[in-house]
């Protein structure tokens, strides 16, 4: 990437995924490898009057040798310092910019999965906390990496792939775009659109059909939300970049028949589950199976009682860019964004109307999984039972 | 370095420097360019029963984008939880690493250099009250960069200049041994043993005289300190790795006359201090000169009072092994202890007698810089007034 492309990157991210003010203290989450992108995100932020930039490395080779040498009973010990950090981040009102992409996939493939499940680092439960607080304005984006590129496009020389990747993260990101922030805003409307549109049915349930999918989840009285956020004190954000989806909370108490994962989910620590099918009854995950990396997501669900039920559910139609592209990503900002989706864990409770916030999954985690394809049909239930097309071949059918 | 060379490196600075205990939280500081080290030393560190590696990350190039974009009222802020976290660590009793060696000399060389004395990262006030409170076993020990490399053996070739960089490391390391804790116990015997004889003589002062230095620095009623620290709860470790000196803490009301530094100083930002000359008056120094980064280093002077007077004055012979390589390695922790040094800032109340404690320097910074050489020679002046020989020819004559 040119300097003149990746700072039209970085002044995207700052300036309109995270919408940094004036004064504002910047948090960025990055690993090893990320440090060119990390060093224009600080600039750009700087430049446009940030206090203070504070970047937060998270080193998964660290994590490597805590997960194969350390004691057992240690494995899910995390400093107080970590989540105070958070909180302290929301209660100054601060920036937060994460950047994904893997950089390290696959490093903890030969160790214990259940040793794996037991260290959920860099993640910590005061983050699901500070984005309900709402009190940040935040946005994740990709950053390429070569292990990343090689990983996605295997059968390319390492400059070549590398190169692919970021063409294919610029189109999406719209920086091919003369006007990349208006072609954002155009879609991010359109998107509203639909989130304003589902939110008026009040469906009681979602029932999806596809190859190796027959699953009702039951909603709550609730909104529908896309793309912009804004923080409680009306700062707007874009909290993905890219982003494609339209989401709500569901009832976790409701979901009932089996799903078939049509993406490969690639875990925060780097392991990658492909295959899964999970099966649902009375909203709880009583089954998860997958031909590699399914154990260490078991051991994640058993982390509390909400890990094993749904927090979210987000419909993606086929007119992003991310989708049309057929890559697949292993990242779960961009394959999230290709596909409708679920995710076990946390759910969002300020989607829910007043009187229901209290019902809204709780949880340690949030982990989402694509089930979304072209194959897949999504029909919505009215209380009364009418059975009302929502989705099918990747368009909105309301 | 190979492998086996790197965990024999890390197992030294875990196991001996730092003297890791059973659960304990071992923090580590350091910047990008040093992660295999890093991955090293938390290997041994988890290897040995810690509870947990905490990796704080520091990317000079994001400060240098602060420096030269930042609002100027910003420079000098600090997010509350960098001070906290160092802190904590010392509530909880935590071992900490540092790993020495620029990975940018000379970064910030074209910015502004009042801007750049401004800010002090990483350095923290808190590290100093931590240090004085003697809660956390501790230990800094070079790690080998290419940067680094190039800018001690500007002659060689990268790659040759990277292997004899680690060369030297490795010898006054005393890695090259076959027992080097062992060689490490027998050296600290020696200092502390000439340290207790420092002591003893009660010293009212010390009187340097060489090429440029004519410095008379009064001394407290105090001990001598070498090598060796134990903590509160008796945790024997050694700061610093490698380590040659002895050293006290001088009475900041009386210093007087002109030191010449002996070797450059390269501050903790990256910045160079080249050919140093400092005049003190009634214990300030109130003439701070260098033909680079003098302005850098006087505007550091003038963070507070105590920044401009001794907190340190430290003696080294000609025994050690850095002296002898007649290298420059523009690292305070190597070039410190090839030679005699002294440095403005806070001092060490806990090497004073109990009635004088509050007598040490106190300030937020503590910059070392060296004076020694075998031109140098050091007298001590007892309470009486006579003059005894201390150090002469780089040779002990006491």
């Amino acid at each position: 990437m040119d300097d003149a492309t990746l700072s039209r990157f970085a002044d995207l991210v700052v300036g309109f995924g995270a919408n940094v003010q004036d004064d504002q203290i910047v948090a960025i989450n990055c690993e090893p490898g990320k440090e060119y992108v990390v060093r224009a995100l600080a600039e750009s932020a700087y430049r446009r009057g940030a206090r203070f930039v504070d970047v937060s490395w998270f080193d998964p080779w660290v994590k490597r040798a805590r997960i194969a040498y350390a004691r057992e009973d240690t494995l899910s010990y995390v400093p107080p310092w970590y989540g105070r950090r958070v909180l302290e981040l929301g209660e100054q009102r601060a920036a937060r910019i994460a950047l994904s992409g893997p950089v390290a996939p696959g490093l903890l493939n030969d160790l214990d999965p259940v040793r794996a499940g037991r260290d959920r680092l860099p993640a910590v439960k005061e983050g699901i906390q500070v984005v309900n607080d709402r009190t940040t304005n935040w946005t994740i984006a990709p950053c390429p990496t070569p292990a990343w590129a090689q990983m996605v496009f295997p059968d390319l020389a390492p400059d070549a792939a590398l190169t692919r990747l970021e063409e294919q993260l610029l189109h999406v990101l719209r920086l091919d775009e003369d006007d990349p922030i208006a072609a954002w805003r155009e879609r991010a409307d359109a998107l509203v659109g639909a989130a304003s549109r589902l939110g008026e049915r009040r469906f009681d349930a979602l029932h999806y059909e596809g190859p190796g999918t027959d699953l009702t989840i039951g909603l709550l009285p609730s909104s529908w939300q896309a793309a912009r956020f804004d923080t409680v004190d009306g700062i707007e954000h874009m909290p993905n970049l890219p982003t494609e989806e339209v989401f709500t909370t569901p009832d976790p108490a409701r979901t009932e028949g089996t799903v078939t994962a049509t993406k490969p989910l690639v875990l925060v620590d780097g392991t990658v589950v492909r295959d899964l099918v999970v099966r649902f009854e009375g909203g709880r995950a009583v089954d998860v199976g997958a031909s590699e990396g399914g154990e260490t997501l078991a051991t994640i669900t058993r982390t509390d009682d909400g890990a094993s039920r749904l927090g979210e559910v987000a419909l993606v139609d086929r007119e992003g860019r991310i989708g049309n592209l057929g890559t697949i990503f292993y990242d779960t900002l961009l394959d999230e964004n290709a596909a409708s989706h679920i995710a076990l864990g946390q759910g969002f409770p300020f989607v829910l109307d007043e009187a229901h916030r209290d019902r809204a999954n709780r949880s340690e985690i949030h982990i989402d999984f694509m089930i979304g394809s072209n194959e897949l049909t999504v029909t919505g239930i009215t209380p009364a039972g009418d059975r009302v097309p929502v989705l099918a071949g990747g368009r909105w059918q309301i």
